[in-house]
């Protein structure tokens, strides 16, 4: 409010709030839906679905994992942000388009798993390959922020932007060969998925760094 | 905040702070259904859906374009509001209604594909002219903000505004030109479709102007 | 923000800002979902529900003018808060209960209209007496506020609450006799409901008042 | 934002805006699909699930004032908050998981009342545990705020959620005593849930007690 002439001068800055306000809608959303469609899988009559498949819980909480820590990197990346810009909005709405996305694979999954090893195989690579497309899309935002000095607030520095994307390649590796492990053992993989779910949520040092 | 007096003095003048965040809500429940039901689209099991039908990916893909640059559009229109009228958030509700309508006709379209071409006529039609309303009544509000100067922040200029009007007979022939082609041609009309959104999602000079 | 130590001195007094972006997610979520059940209301194929039943979207518009001016009033009425308090708390959610329920009496009477007279008239009466019961409710958290001056932004006249407490016989009388009229010819009543709700849609100088 | 300075020293603090426009987000999905889900139960055309099962209504009420109550206490604890930090933002995500889940034990109990007793025994368990689940989590979040001056508004004294961690193991006693209830007449301990609920729900002088 206070800086509303210097984001006029440069014509094409917005307040960031409507974007942080649609990006938790679309979060809220997704992991909310989530945890619904995890509590009528799979189907059945509802005590047979809550009596079976534990499997199929490890898929959704690696889901959950992964959109939480994802929003709490999201909000990490934002909050260093003053404005916003049109280039900004939209490799934020792929972005989420691919956020909103997971709930889809993750039902894959969770199908899959009471069926052939075939089946397994594609649903784990679809998975795994969503959650790389939005760890690279996320990356891409990042990069954007550390490059975009007009966006963010005076004063922010870029040191972790900088950290998050020296780390970048490693955690794509990590990615990569789940994805691979998926065409041999899907089970595993998704065990691997889920492992990575954990890890990014657990609060460490690491937390400090953008994802 | 700051202007609490000069807000009650005119009496009808609201806060925008509810207006963007329901806005924000609409437009975040819409896009993230869409993708949620592109992920269910075609009906089938789920890898049968998942194999089968990239001309349904199209459909979907334009929608979540069109939805997305609309909120990018709408974002810039309402970052130069000071506060809102009864009447705006009147015409805000019917445009907001267009866009939740959208991804009803998005699916006519999806399951129009699997079908025959009468059928792939009237879903390319109502496709059409969903989209043509989302872009009429943004228009009808961008208007009732130019001439609202009561609304706008001191010194907000409106020269993009001018230009939005504009160019909003050309916008309005591209999309009768392409529902006149959906009688004929749907398939082809359904990719123009796209275009547009396309066009209308990557960020240009263009994208400084309201929509 | 400003203002922390007068809340606080009160113990109980919280910062609206919440209650209002959980009131805009309900009335988001309820008027999106309505949109969308509109969408594939009447059963059957989409292009059998598209050609079909244009009585039924008579339904669908009234609801959606109702949550849309309900949402407007409750705008006008949170804008003069500067805090709210436990109780108001408690009585929004109620209110809110009532927003959020209204697609099903919605779904109820389009459901009806394929059916016999006597479907329609219990239809019609559960419609009339939600719509009745939002409107109870909403003048119950009218009243608090009116009576709570420790709610409300210094030098916030009351001026239209009264007159909006004035008012309310009316409006419960009208909508009595639509419930009334339900039991007898249930079309006209839903005929009558929506015409109370665009009533209230349309702005007027009516729209300062509280609903 | 006048804070800047002071939140970036310590490197972890974040703004407090999107932790609490995301919970109120998945609050609002999940109070809203709450009411629509009551609305099409029980199973049926629209007319039988109307007329019959009010036992089924007295579980959806019991939630929707559980997740309402809950509301307004999490209210209550944020308000007090200046800043969070990424250990709170996970402790949260987890709290919000298990009020997004409540939905589905609350199904499962309305189905089960249309079941044979040891089907309402294992409904009235899993409702009763996700219930204390979601105030146990709720009790860590306190803690942690309780504990974390760093996070807290100046001046905020902790006197009730010191109140409120003294009277825990009452209230988680309550909940055992309901749950070891569910095991030999569950629809008793349905019951006294929703008791609980509309104690938790009723403004007192507790009420300023967080929870």
């Amino acid at each position: 409010m206070e800086d509303d002439d210097e984001s006029r001068s440069s014509g094409v800055l917005l307040s960031k709030v409507r974007m942080e306000s649609f990006s938790d809608g679309v979060f809220a959303i997704a992991i909310t839906l989530l945890v619904l469609d995890l509590a009528i899988r799979p189907p059945g009559t509802p005590f047979a679905r809550f009596q079976h498949g534990w499997s199929t819980y490890l898929a959704y909480l690696g889901s959950f994992l992964t959109i939480g820590a994802t929003w709490v990197a999201h909000n990490a990346l934002t909050d260093r942000l003053e404005s916003v810009d049109p280039i900004f909005l939209r490799l934020n709405l792929l972005f989420l388009l691919s956020v909103g996305f997971l709930p889809f694979p993750t039902r894959l999954v969770a199908t899959a798993l009471d069926e052939g090893e075939a089946t397994q195989r594609v649903a784990a690579v679809v998975y795994g390959i969503t959650l790389l497309v939005i760890r690279l899309l996320f990356a891409l935002l990042t990069e954007y922020v550390r490059r975009g000095k007009h966006l963010r607030k005076p004063g922010a520095d870029d040191a972790d932007l900088i950290d998050a994307r020296r780390k970048l390649p490693i955690v794509v590796a990590v990615y990569v060969v789940a994805i691979l492990l998926s065409l041999v053992v899907p089970i595993v993989a998704i065990i691997l998925y889920l492992l990575i779910a954990v890890f990014l949520f657990i609060p460490s040092r690491a937390s400090r760094v953008v994802f």
